[in-house]
């Protein structure tokens, strides 16, 4: 066989290799049933893939009765997949091999990558490289492969799949970690939930998570994602992704690890400490129209409910639930969860009210519909949601069922089955431990739940998750940045319209000028200063010529302590304010453009109180940010105190946020931003601006 | 019969009635098997109750086959105990029949009550006064009855127990839902729990939820208390309770409804405002030594764990967790849950890390022991388990198994299941659907989890138990409480040596004095101004005499519009502070004295940034709060900045908090507290105090 030239496999092509590959290659298939390498032939075999499976060995001889090749020169075809189980020192020669002999598609289990120190790194580069080179498409390394039951592949290594039957259906699972696909069968299965594809996809050196589930998304079989995510590495790749599957109505839901993660970032600005972090994700998931939920078992029941509700149009008022019970106590526990995710309840309207009485629904109607025992009696249950589901108030409606569904799902769960189909979102929370009705609610594509915390959990999600943000491009270019001193980033962001304080910029032992209002603040001037507070570099209230002098002589003799020869300094006018906050504009290297808008000073840290969102933002979501900066509060009208000119910073926010289309600033802050009363507006008094260059360029669609 | 006279029933003599009486009358039982009433008897006949039990009814006839009594008077003996089940209207009148007949316990299943509008409370007032009168202990109303399978006493109307074969085992559960006992019935059986004791407590008209778990402490057949809470109501009974548990080594877990509740008291005093919500309800559990979950599955699945996690010494160090684990991703979901409890990890010592490589343990140690496939080898799973478990570092360890779990329990699930008792805490987290490994690990008592939610939640709760707090006395005394005018609050808490800057009180239009250190604050001194500066009642950095006097007259014609006719100013030195805080003292009317330690200013409210503990406490208490006050990370050298005199200020939390052994004082609060560098301490520079009458006493152990 000679080498081909083609091009990298893509789209429909890729999908096809991937899940339903006419022929594979097993390369380093073991015999030996106590090792993992011995599966993928297994798991094939039992459940009758049609296509044709080679195993591939440089021992030869025979592996359950078959042939083994080896290698792969002697197939009688060129594999269409070929999954790499050979030792991490072989796997950059087999791919070559691979290339060279025509195969386009490889999965490498083997690990001893970049997550086993230098020599792995080195590996790893080389294993991309050979990718490229060969126009090899790489799964892995570190897959635990893949899997597609209505394709009868079972294509993986995972333990998990030695139970046959895997159920199939419309969900696709892709996972960084490989384990965890065994977690989200089983759970899955328990849950009679059908899959139509999984994707174990390990370290990404060249597929990505979201570059696999993007070749699924016109696939009829996939109805929706269920994600586990370690990481935001390729974002642009999931964010690709998700904005097909929104197109194509195919919910997402994700998990994203690393919610208490303390980063540990030794960032040059406030910005780059606050990023990295969990709120990050949790800004590009939502931008990317992903429902995120924060439990496992939320993971897993997603699903269900996110295909009866519609996104969120942006910037729309938070949507509202409704609560029927049987049990006070078991929906007292949702309600409390609901509650600390910040979701709203709806009170039934009068119109409500009359309608329940006219069905024959007698209780009290707080914000929680709890029908007591009655409940129990199905046209009650019944009528009690048909009239809550339909209510204008209601936008999505919680079903609480006690022990009787335990023991008697005919009363109250039945009338919820015969419900499924009848227009407004219904997700049910079952109380006890209730087999039979979760199976019945199940079949019935009802979405349900076993714990108030999961339920809580993907209820907030549902209603929360909108449509995917039009943010416009990304750019990756951090490498060799560059720091602006004060006055060349107050310059740099001349276009913004920032309102800035007066300034003017003297040399460190010259003449004043005249006509300064005082009080003033004097600031050291210099690129190399982060943070020239801390290094003595910034004296307030200096009330006249002289005092300015000596301030500036101060400084310099403070900040030569930490090595910086002192020329100049900027003298600025001090105003008064009743509030500030940091504005911080960020290119992240995975998610790309940010906006920040934190608690101003030491408190931005402290509290961690601020909002993110990918950048740029129009006027509704910088207010809709402004509303998550808990400080900000003070300055809306609380306790008596004077409100704020939130109009004013908002715009501040909008404007700041279209850095997202500029061509060389990767980070800039203002901080502090003072905020005036109504009408006054605000002033930045400090500001600093990184330049870089661009060095990759990344798209989004 | 006649009446006859003794004391109401109490310690064994109550319990046995509760939950052994040799007879029983079920007074309104029905025999139409639709209604809740025919149960208890159904119940009581299939399980096999060796008592007596008698059915009574107005109407007579037969019910099962049984002769059905007209009247309590017909009864062949005075029963043990009655349980109550007809309309709410003949329910008084049952009981004081009931009493006349010496009948010694009522459990009023009728619901109607206080729950019920202005009707319900009076003849719950009825109801309360015939208990007493009469000399009968009532269990409800709206109870659904007591359970306790070893005596195979099923005497309750909760549709749960249609299901036969309850498991008898060591779990009192008390909820005072009685809908939640069938949720909690069924998902510890379906987790292989037994239960000693089932009580639903209802509206505690006069057995509460602390007495009655009180009542069962010394009973042998009762090893742990799971408790299901709607409210702090009659808290000082829960706390007896908790204390005797503790002293006989019987853990307590409680999951509390009311987490989200936004407070909306309009209370007088900040203070006020804050407490009453969910962390006084934090503060109370801990104070007893209770374990709090927050997830439901968390309070089914914790006493396994609680019975081998001795309590923490009170402000001992945090303990900290080691992990083992099969799978990386499902350990890191457990530790991220972990870091959003606070809950610090433990990173292997060298020694122990030496001693794992001894016993064949290859893997890169990090805070989390990976085992990758190697943890699916016995023993080596074994291993890593003993060397970690039993390494001073670790103060529980958490074992995370993943795919073969489910699919050979034998591998990794199987050396957990011998390691049951080998002195170290162990928590295993099973991350597939893993029905047969849970009832291997449930059978050995390893505790187990089936969420990385619950795990953690149970982990950080059997962590930070403590043992309980030696509170001395509360007393509720608020009715008819009166507020004191500044200068009175100050002379109030003179035994307390609160620091004070320097004031005098003059005439609104009277002479300045000579002397005053100026700038000073003048502020109007009244008892009728709860917020004297949003009602212009206080002007700040007045420089001299002259501007005393004009700032007086000022303030006399803002608070005259809110109708105070002001005769007197306090005028007092102002001084710098580096930060300030809010000291609360208040005696809550359900949990007793509480101390607060909040963030100054508006912050206060905005942020919620407060620590509460009950009071008096120690000065270890007082650092740990202090500890908990986000803003005052700021004042503990954070970017350089100067230092706050904290150990004055944990001096005057601790001062401050033995206001709980004050007579009188039932709210008080310094607010702010300005706080000096180290060395210079800390100054209040407001308070207000209010005083009430003692009119019930409430005493504790």
């Amino acid at each position: 066989m000679t080498p081909v030239e083609r091009a990298p496999l893509a789209g429909a092509d890729l999908t096809r290799a991937l899940f339903a590959p006419g022929s594979i290659a097993l390369v380093g298939a073991s015999s030996d049933p106590g090792k993992a390498s011995s599966r993928p032939l297994g798991y094939l075999r039992r459940d009758g893939f049609p296509g044709a499976v080679y195993a591939v060995n440089r021992r030869g001889g025979t592996n359950g009765g078959e042939t083994v090749y080896r290698s792969l020169g002697e197939l009688p075809e060129v594999p269409e997949h070929v999954f790499l189980m050979t030792p991490a020192a072989d796997v950059v020669d087999t791919v070559e091999e691979c290339g060279r002999a025509g195969v386009r598609l490889v999965t490498v289990l083997s690990g001893g990558f970049a997550e086993s120190g230098p020599e792995g790194l080195t590996r790893e580069r080389a294993l991309r490289e050979a990718s490229l080179a060969h126009g090899v498409r790489v799964l892995g390394p570190n897959s635990l492969g893949v899997v597609n039951p209505h394709a009868r592949l079972t294509l993986t290594a995972n333990a998990a799949f030695h139970e046959a039957d895997l159920q199939a259906g419309g969900i696709m699972v892709a996972s960084h970690s490989g384990s965890m696909l065994g977690a989200l069968l089983s759970r899955g299965r328990e849950r009679g939930l059908g899959f139509a594809r999984m994707a174990s996809t390990g370290g990404e050196v060249d597929l990505s998570l979201g570059e696999i589930c993007a070749a699924t998304v016109d696939d009829d079989e996939v109805t929706g994602y269920l994600l586990f995510l370690e990481s935001l590495q390729h974002a642009d790749r999931i964010r690709e992704f998700a904005l097909a599957a929104a197109e194509r109505g195919k919910p997402v839901v994700a998990y994203k690890l690393g919610r208490s993660a303390v980063a540990a970032e030794l960032a040059q600005s406030h910005t780059g400490a606050l990023a990295g972090e969990d709120d990050v994700a949790g800004a590009f998931l939502a931008d990317c129209g992903i429902a995120r939920v924060s439990t496992l078992d939320g993971l897993v029941e997603a699903l269900p409910l996110l295909r009866n509700v519609r996104p969120r149009v942006r910037d729309s008022m938070p949507r509202r639930v409704g609560v029927v019970t049987t049990t006070g106590g078991g929906a007292a526990m949702v309600v409390d969860q609901l509650g600390l995710r910040g979701v709203p309840m709806a009170t039934p309207s009068d119109e409500t009210r009359h309608r329940l009485v006219a069905e024959g629904v007698r209780t009290a109607f707080g914000s929680v519909v709890d029908l007591t025992l009655a409940g129990t009696r199905p046209e009650i249950m019944g009528a009690a949601v048909d009239v809550l589901g339909a209510a204008e108030e209601v936008d999505l409606l919680v079903v609480v069922v006690g022990s009787s569904a335990r023991t008697q799902p005919e009363l109250a769960v039945a009338p919820l089955v015969e419900r499924a189909n009848r227009g407004y979102p219904l997700a049910v929370f079952v109380v006890p431990d209730a087999p039979r009705a979760l199976t019945m609610l199940a079949a019935a594509a009802v979405p349900a739940f076993r714990t108030p915390e999961s339920c809580a959990d993907v209820v907030a999600a549902a209603l929360s998750r909108s449509v995917p943000g039009a943010v416009a491009a990304g750019r990756a270019g951090r490498r060799g940045a560059r720091v602006l001193d004060e006055a060349s980033s107050y310059r740099r962001l001349a276009d913004l319209d920032v309102p800035i304080a007066p300034y003017t910029v003297i040399p460190v032992s010259g003449p004043v000028p005249r006509g300064l209002n005082y009080p003033v603040a004097v600031k050291a001037l210099s690129a190399d200063l982060a943070h020239k507070s801390e290094a003595g570099g910034v004296v307030l209230g200096v009330e006249g010529p002289e005092e300015v002098r000596s301030a500036a002589a101060r400084i310099r003799h403070a900040v030569a302590a930490v090595g910086v020869d002192l020329r100049e300094v900027l003298v600025q006018q001090m105003c008064p304010a009743l509030g500030e906050v940091l504005i911080g504009y960020r290119l992240d290297p995975e998610v790309g453009p940010l906006v920040v808008v934190a608690a101003g000073g030491v408190l931005a840290e402290l509290y961690r109180d601020r909002a993110v969102r990918l950048a740029p933002v129009d006027l509704a979501t910088a207010r809709e940010m402004l509303g998550e900066v808990t400080s900000l509060g003070a300055l809306r009208g609380f306790r008596g105190l004077p409100e704020g000119d939130l109009d004013a910073l908002a715009g501040l926010v909008t404007r700041f946020s279209t850095l997202a289309t500029s061509n060389d600033i990767v980070e800039a802050e203002l901080n502090p931003v003072l905020i005036g009363r109504v009408g006054e507006g605000v002033t930045a008094v400090d500001a600093v601006v990184r330049v870089g260059h661009e060095d990759e360029e990344r798209r989004r669609p």
